[in-house]
């Protein structure tokens, strides 16, 4: 059976969107995700830096992130045919790691937890496809990288794209 | 350069150790670690799999763990050649997740939390080593397995051993 690593934040949790909003609400601003068009959020508004750490440091920032439309379909379909892994960085926030559990638990409940992995360098990965949104974790990973369009990588052009789970079934499909 | 993955429980912190000691104290019982020859914990006293679970759940047992012999420098003078991650089965105890990453950097300083994985099934890990007192994560390792000794594995044959941190030192200065 071979495996897919699936990253966590923007692929099928949807981050920034919570972090936009919790930052409009307190600057009385209205961002939209769109404009992180080819940039992390710390480009569109330097104040995201401090802020960032600030949400992230709450328990209940990652129990409140929205799935990434259609995901947990897919991957439960996909799950019957791969070895399917959730890999993500949580390492620079430790106080995530609980509450990124609880998330996965509770809207990922047909995955077993021995299949989550929570690291910070992503080289450490062994699998045959990696579906994530930040290039340089695509950079290092042995096997077939797959970048999930995220708005912050739509000047990405160095790997293979899928837009969304619609497009990553299809993929799967005709293999 | 290479890359060495090592297990954390009773690899490099006195995992089972503190178990016994606080089933002694509550029980007042004088089992020692040297009773487990080739047994886990549960096979010497059943009611070890009650309150190894208690303990667990608990923050102070992964902070209050003692460091195996040897561990620290030995690993400090190997991450100057070869790349360090520690490597942990931490999905069945949620609540381990934080006190671990605060033991490994209290004890590990030395170390980037990058270079941290927090995991259930190990043979998602990448890497040329993986020292590890548990046979099962041997058996799917891509890379050369190495079996530290701990009282539960005296009677595994099927992989190469080394008995302690000196023996992990020779072996890979012969390299």
């Amino acid at each position: 059976m071979k495996r897919i690593a699936i990253d966590m934040d923007e692929v099928i949790s949807q981050f920034s969107t919570k972090c936009i909003q919790l930052f409009n609400n307190e600057f009385n601003i209205n961002y939209s995700v769109n404009d992180l068009h080819g940039k992390k959020l710390v480009e569109l508004d330097k104040r995201f830096e401090r802020k960032v750490n600030e949400y992230l440091s709450l328990e209940s920032f990652f129990l409140s992130l929205e799935v990434v439309k259609d995901s947990q379909q897919v991957i439960k379909k996909l799950s019957s045919q791969y070895e399917i892994f959730i890999v993500t960085a949580a390492m620079d926030f430790p106080s995530s790691l609980a509450p990124k559990y609880k998330w996965l638990k509770k809207n990922y409940d047909f995955l077993n937890e021995k299949n989550f992995v929570f690291c910070g360098d992503k080289s450490i990965i062994r699998a045959d496809y990696l579906i994530d949104d930040t290039p340089e974790n695509l950079e290092t990973f042995k096997g077939k990288g797959i970048l999930f369009t995220a708005p912050h990588n739509m000047q990405e052009t160095r790997y293979f794209r899928l837009n969304n789970w619609y497009e990553i079934e299809k993929y799967f499909n005709n293999k």
